[in-house]
């Protein structure tokens, strides 16, 4: 394991992009939401898409200078085409419109197509209930790897949802995850740290259980979460994040780009209800209340966005540990483009 | 078990509330969606309730003339006072308040508190698909009995979610369920059938594992599904059902009434996206790709909606099976009111 540091791994993803052609403020952006994923520890969304992007953006598939467009637009709602720019800047351009038509029309609902990945989801949505307002997100991967339930076979992507609250405190509440059982990028990490996974997180090509976070590169796919109530989710970032944007449908087939995603966000703004004062003191309070409640033996009580909030304060004063395989990943890519890796283990 | 017949399970039940006080069309209205429960397979949200309902009129939680009041609105929100009318009344103006503003703004966000029991969230969704409306809701039931990930002991109400969209079918999809692994009223179903429970269901009032539905009834707790996954989930319905609104929270002691609800309801117009006919289309197209996916062994591919569809066909045709328990209790209550309960079992 290498110790890398937020500061120079922010810098040296900027340059990665900046030097295939990106503009430096996209650049930076994309850089500082991945290392975003690493601090709050998420390593599955983190760094190692520096290398992944990268290998897009030579097929062609990231248009580092693309700039987002809307296409259709209300007061309240906007349809964004991502043209195939950097998955971050659309997803953040939607989010931005969503929370600007809220703080007027006090509700607001975006949806995007054409994007390429747009990261974790926690991101843009944290982004929100810093503006004080609520933010949900339903995002389609076309990039079908999960079953459904009842489903023998790769049906969906992992099609992730997310809410995000203000509570008043520095920490918002923070829901994010991918309907399956877990992220596809938890099974690449296992594979890069060459560890083994537990039974209920895949199948081989066959349908079998296994322990071995390879067959996910050999026709084996991921189980959803919570049976037939994760299943309903799945399809509602389907319909929601594909159908109703105009994105890839999980039936289409579209291995160009690798993982296409339909991205659909409401932002709510609290003054419309309770105001933002009350709900913050409310939110807050149950906050409060619940991490105040008995742990069951040898458990911890973490609310939504806690475990985000505690690694991101750690990995700060502490550095990102990044595996090996994946440092020599980025190390080979630097040497591609030219420039220095070190820059990310220098304090 | 009884087979009542749902025409007449509708009739009794109007006779019930209206003999109760309730105008003809409040009576009927709420009979009608506690029948749809019983139709759709959900006999955790049925005809029970008429016996539940009646006991919390008598006790003066339900005012059965109580009209809902929007106390605050803007085009495209309004913040609903239910005044404790049945819990139907006010989730049913909320919605319509949802899916008219949604109709003219493209998107609404619905909020109502003081609010009874207002049983199945499909109902007021399958609604809105039914208007070309995408309908999403997140309730708090303000009767902690439910344990959140790691916690031990009683912490949230059942706290449900629903999402419905329309497929251009008959059918739409719809996802409808408890934040908790089972909703509440499963376990009284099982208990009011003398049934044993999966030992993943409720803990006893010490955090044992058990299969009696009865330690419910002293202390116990439901588990959430999904661990962390469906906690996020019992929060968010917490923070938009309740915080939001105003709603009592999890934290304040609230014995009466015995099961406040509050309400979140977002509606999105899809003319503001593709628009309704190409939604329709493309939903419609997910929808026959997925039943058409190869099922594990032994099992069938269901799409969310489609098993209350089959329950609603087989027993419009056949009746509704009533467990013996239920309906005694049932007759008692119209020997009180005098009211001829063989009406519901009439074909």
């Amino acid at each position: 394991m290498i110790t890398a540091q937020a500061n120079g791994l922010r810098e040296l993803g900027t340059r990665i992009f900046h030097a295939q052609g990106a503009p430096k403020k996209k650049a930076a952006f994309v850089a500082e939401t991945l290392v975003e994923g690493n601090l709050t520890g998420h390593d599955s969304h983190g760094v190692q898409y520096y290398v992944t992007y990268s290998d897009r953006i030579r097929e062609g598939f990231i248009d580092v200078k693309a700039e987002p467009r809307t296409e259709k637009e209300t007061p309240t709602t906007a349809l964004v085409d991502g043209r195939w720019a950097f998955g971050q800047i659309t997803a953040m351009r939607a989010m931005e419109t969503a929370v600007a038509k809220a703080r007027e029309g006090m509700v607001a609902a975006v949806g995007a197509y054409n994007c390429n990945h747009i990261g974790r989801l926690g991101y843009y949505n944290t982004w929100a209930a810093s503006q004080g307002m609520i933010g949900m997100m339903f995002v389609n991967v076309g990039n079908p790897n999960v079953a459904g339930y009842n489903i023998q076979g790769r049906a969906f992507g992992t099609n992730p949802v997310s809410v995000s609250t203000p509570t008043g405190r520095e920490t918002p509440f923070l829901m994010d995850y991918a309907t399956s059982i877990v992220a596809h990028g938890k099974v690449s990490v296992a594979r890069a740290k060459h560890e083994r996974i537990p039974t209920g997180w895949v199948r081989d090509k066959y349908g079998r259980v296994t322990e071995d976070p390879n067959v996910m590169w050999d026709g084996g796919w991921l189980l959803p979460f919570g049976e037939y109530k994760g299943y309903g989710l799945q399809m509602v970032s389907e319909l929601l994040g594909a159908a109703l944007t105009g994105s890839r449908l999980g039936l289409e087939e579209s291995r160009r780009p690798p993982s296409p995603n339909g991205v659909f966000i409401v932002a709510v703004n609290p003054e419309a209800f309770v105001g933002l004062d009350a709900f913050e003191e409310r939110a807050g309070r149950l906050v409060s209340w619940v991490k105040g409640l008995q742990p069951e033996a040898g458990k911890t009580v973490l609310v939504p966005g806690e475990p985000e909030a505690i690694s991101k304060e750690k990995r700060l004063r502490e550095g990102i540990p990044i595996p090996e395989d994946t440092w020599a990943a980025i190390v080979k890519l630097c040497g591609e483009l030219g420039l220095d890796p070190g820059i990310a283990l220098k304090k």
